[in-house]
């Protein structure tokens, strides 16, 4: 019974947090004013610029501040061979079970409601649509791969996919990028962009979804070095999810065992969230041997060796893999960030998003709306710090309270309101979102104090 | 004669831009080791800077800096319904001519070379491919959006479409982000994302590619204030593409009469550039009328209404949109930015972008390679730059002559040299890449000086 209460609790706040996200312009569903399509999400105003904040986070970490790291934005589009190299059209298929009453497709190992293995044994139960029992067909494979024609002949030959995965336009650009750049090893390539999976059934919001964001890095070493880069990047994984804003208690580090592991990969740590819907996978840390590479060698034919001058050795290098999903991570802060108190009496929601990570950095109020000349002082101010502050609002609806409380729930850190000390002294109140508590502070040093607040801290 | 060499020259021009864009990493043909994606292409380290550079711009002048502008980042997979009610389904094709003996397909309006209408009579020519003469079919009609199927079951129920145009993922978002953010009119939508057409031809390097990006707006206004919002918009285009580098003399306003226009737009000017390959559209501003959102309300029967408050009026808002072609803009910038010219009588090829445009800022070099102390030391200069100035290098390979001209073939703006005098008085000398002056500067000024240069000018 207390499992079941927790249970429900747990999935209120996933739809406490789906309901806040659409209300305050975070995430639609896609192309709702038609009844939406099944696992497809917009993201509005205040969720393009989180997505965009932690994109920025993760570029700057792992790409910007390094001297080994090469961006690459390849296209969703591409060549069929790829595919056939990497594995994925003969291999990356869910088991799929159909009832033969309805006519209702599902994902075989989603069946129970868990993530069990479904064994076929177990398919000799009631359909989850339908209801009739021992109506479901063995399970079959599908494919997961978006099909698609490329040019105007419809045919065998023109097929191809919209990736899967982001990883593929780094392998196949692995040999572009050594010609242009004659990087030492050990260096990576690293790329944020759009894949697609045709999930039999969606759900769990933007956790499984058939458009969804990756944030990837193929890390090329020699095979001698693997563990050390692997763990090299399993601590700065850790740092970067702190830095975000996820407790390191919400995380937990899930050792894939070796008959879990793609048969290529020699280690693979799953880093899983506690979501309101349970403990899943947020990204992954793998090492993949040389087995891309090879696999493209073999394909294309194209060389892409390594020959290290010192040495005077020539190999194929081995890769180290961070892939995480940019969807996963946003979903993450939400629900970390999410939070119910009590203030001043009353209840209120606020999202406690880290100041960098916050879609609204700063609100600017005047106290009151029918006092011009505080409107005025409140406009000059929200121009000011405009400049140098980004976003920031200006809001004069409604009463003062419920300005604060329109703020912390779209996790604003800071508002700053013009009273009529304001006029007097030229000072205004700073409110931090946590607390609630308002300090005083000059309106000529506001930039530089709520600078360091904002992008000091991370 | 005359034309004709010229005509050459241009194209000359054109392959020593694509062979640039792959020898130093700006662009790589798509899936290039399995023989290429005709229509697709991976942008490399320095393309994805530039393009990033070109998105931030864009995205800082047309919407952080406004108070009036949305973001949006909606789905590339949308329900089919959105496709039948913008038009896209019935209308968005081009005429397909099929030659009957090689069975080779063209866009009937390419065929013969230039862009002109291709009639039935003009058809009765020879096939581009095999030559033949009169085995030209009549054209038909392609529909040039790229169709998938969305969940597991194949038929024409899943079919859906890769957007054609960003455009739609607004307008099927107007009332979302009116319930979410009440805005007055007028305001607009904006979003920058991928879109796709199954071209019959792609062409012209990233010009008529069958990936590619867009940056668009749907500013939505009183009927009676268009021409006042769209002649801003103008100014505010013609603005922006000098800010990135674009000069005036090469951007031409072409005024689309009526008979070429879309039948619900009133007014619409293509902003033309002048490629190599000819003068051709870069980006469109058209006054759309209330077509969107009225097929919106008449085809899913929401309400997409505004109700102006003070004049008590419920009414559909009327569009204008500002569509600009990512992919075509960077070209543009690349093309505009070629350069070739000699200095200290060798011949040179040099990018002049601007400052805020150029992939990377600053190069930092030690005079001498084998002199430990003076690679030290450009090694502090350098790590002391990358915390304020990003991207920056560092280079020490070959003689300095080298690596200036390696530099200025990316564009980079600024060269910093350490040398002896910088051990003994803590200078460096910063050569600008247009004149190849160099001057001496104080080290501890360097950061300051480099800073306002770079993001200073625009």
């Amino acid at each position: 019974m207390e499992i079941e209460k927790k249970e429900s609790a747990e999935s209120g706040k996933m739809e406490k947090i789906i309901s806040l996200c659409k209300r305050r312009g975070f995430v639609y569903p896609g192309s709702e004013i038609y009844g939406g399509l099944s696992g497809a999400w917009d993201y509005g105003p205040l969720g393009l610029t989180l997505k965009n904040n932690i994109k920025n986070l993760w570029w700057n970490r792992f790409v910007e501040e390094r001297d080994d790291m090469y961006g690459i934005d390849a296209a969703i589009l591409m060549n069929a061979k790829v595919w056939e190299a990497s594995g994925h059209v003969a291999g990356f298929a869910d088991p799929l079970v159909e009832c033969k009453n309805c006519r209702k497709k599902f994902r075989a190992d989603h069946i129970s409601g868990g993530e069990k293995e479904a064994s076929t044994q177990e398919l000799a139960k009631e359909c989850p649509e339908c209801g009739k029992f021992g109506t479901l067909l063995p399970e079959s494979k599908f494919n997961m791969m978006f099909k698609t024609n490329i040019g105007p002949v419809e045919d065998k030959s023109s097929v191809s996919y919209l990736r899967p995965e982001t990883a593929q336009g780094m392998f196949v650009n692995f040999k572009n990028v050594m010609d242009s750049f004659h990087p030492r090893l050990p260096f990576g390539l690293a790329q944020i962009g759009k894949a697609f999976r045709n999930e039999i059934s969606p759900r769990d919001f933007l956790f499984r979804a058939r458009e969804f964001e990756q944030m990837e890095i193929e890390y090329f070493v020699r095979e001698g070095d693997w563990e050390k880069h692997f763990e090299s990047f399993r601590m700065e994984i850790l740092e970067w999810l702190a830095g975000v804003g996820l407790d390191k208690d919400s995380v937990h580090e899930l050792e894939v065992p070796a008959e879990d592991r793609a048969h290529y990969s020699k280690r693979t740590i799953d880093f899983e969230f506690d979501y309101p819907f349970g403990r899943k996978e947020l990204l992954g840390l793998a090492y993949r041997t040389d087995f891309d590479l090879s696999a493209h060698i073999n394909k294309s034919g194209a060389d892409l060796s390594y020959y290290d001058e010192e040495k005077k050795e020539r190999f194929t290098p081995h890769c180290i893999e961070p892939s995480f999903g940019l969807d996963r991570t946003i979903l993450a802060i939400l629900c970390e960030a999410y939070t119910e108190d009590e203030m001043g009496g009353e209840k209120r929601i606020f999202l406690k998003f880290k100041p960098s990570v916050a879609p609204v950095k700063v609100a600017v109020f005047p106290l009151l709306k029918n006092k011009p000349e505080l409107v005025k002082k409140a406009e000059e101010i929200f121009r000011e710090l405009k400049k140098e502050i980004r976003p920031i609002v200006f809001d004069d609806n409604g009463n003062i309270g419920k300005r604060y409380r329109r703020q912390d729930e779209i996790g604003t850190p800071y508002c700053v309101t013009a009273d009529f000390d304001t006029l007097e002294n030229d000072t205004v109140t700073v409110r931090d979102r946590d607390t609630g508590k308002q300090e005083r502070v000059k309106t000529d040093e506001l930039v530089n104090i709520l600078r360091e607040d904002i992008y000091g801290k991370e």
